[in-house]
């Protein structure tokens, strides 16, 4: 597979022993991927690691230099299980403790009753970190250089993400279209393989699917240049044609 | 985070561009975690990666001698953009050809009209590769050394992974007992990183959910003693109980 020409590239670390477990289905890398493919960044790794401060700084410390951007999602909560911001701060070497625009918002965001040790917590985050503001319940992420800290809550990650859109620096859009028919992979590898041999700046996706009694073969294509798109596919659908393969789903 | 005692650990590699784009939801991990997560064996670590010969190869070897097993999904079709077997074979430095067996099971899999360059390319696997059977469609994945190497479809990858079970040797298992309770987390964060400063040998994770307008914590308790499970339930359940917090969902 041909990597497509962007420069923005990003890698996500979800944070948090239960999914691991099999606990939790994550849902955040999708939704994250999706987002920044919009703004034209490619995410082209993910780790899934345990809430565990060594893993999370040597983990942070592997892929900071190699990425653009780093997501990391969970563990910024109250709970002695998360540990993220802690472990933020030792892989950048930076002071952890109260933030102060941070512990103004929780001040604000609760009752004095109400903001106790386990809400202080939260507003302890890497020195001089930029924050990510949360309208969902309070607590804000944080970015530090090039690492971007989010929720694990779907929820509560979706509803601060649009307040970072202006904070990303994106390539060339990664531009794609989905061809979709009713046979299966082996029928169409050759020419399919023929194609992609055509067209270098253009990433050529082969995904069966078998669901509800349906069978077929979704071919997806991703470029940034949109002109490759159009010719890749022309190309396409002609071998489909010929070989009298029935387009959509049936 | 205490690391639970076992000694059987695992990684998962997930092989797929349609995950890394946000097109598909990955739901093999879960699956994995917790089939592995019953056979006592703790999966610590996942990547999910490109389809990219040098990705796989560098992963593979990055991991392969710090876990127990490896699982990888995805990339073993008749495609162009499958090459998880051609990339296996080069991590470990075996010859990638037509292997036997599994050349023997799609020939009698596919009528001779059928066994095109696509399918006898699922053949093509790392000499002297263990098969693993494939009752749903015929193609098999296959074992190096600890390395299980799946497919990306999870029907069939749930189809194959019951035939594994006797090749995994697993450490203690890992047994659980959640607790759900009717508060948010920073109510009982102080209480709940007290008792887990007392056991040592179990992992207490706290996870709040925001769904269908109940809001709650589930307190997951994890550990292979079932003695010290049972005594640190009865510990959080104490001072849930003191702090008047209702226990279930609303």
């Amino acid at each position: 597979m041909k990597k497509v020409n962007t420069t923005a590239n990003a890698a996500i670390i979800v944070i948090g022993n239960e999914i691991l477990s099999g606990r939790t289905q994550d849902i955040n890398v999708s939704f994250l991927c999706e987002w920044l493919n919009d703004l034209g960044v490619r995410v082209t790794e993910v780790r899934i690691i345990e809430d565990n401060e060594d893993s999370i700084v040597k983990n942070v410390n592997e892929l900071k230099n190699k990425f653009k951007y780093i997501f990391t999602t969970g563990g910024i909560g109250p709970t002695h299980d998360d540990i993220t911001s802690k472990s933020i701060a030792k892989a950048f070497n930076i002071k952890y403790d109260f933030h102060k625009e941070a512990y103004e918002i929780l001040e604000k965001y609760y009752t004095p009753e109400k903001f106790n040790e386990g809400r202080k917590k939260m507003a302890k985050i890497p020195e001089n970190a930029k924050l990510i503001y949360n309208p969902s319940s309070g607590a804000p992420g944080f970015i530090v250089k090039n690492v971007f800290c989010l929720p694990g809550v779907p929820s509560i990650l979706k509803s601060m993400i649009h307040g970072l859109k202006d904070k990303i620096i994106g390539g060339n859009k990664i531009l794609s279209q989905t061809i979709t028919i009713q046979t299966v992979e082996s029928e169409i590898a050759q020419s399919l393989e023929d194609v992609q041999k055509k067209f270098k700046n253009v990433e050529i996706g082969s995904y069966p699917f078998f669901r509800l009694g349906k069978i077929g073969v979704s071919i997806v294509i991703r470029s940034t240049i949109k002109n490759e798109i159009d010719e890749c596919y022309k190309e396409i659908v002609n071998f489909i044609k010929k070989n009298k393969i029935q387009m959509g789903e049936k």
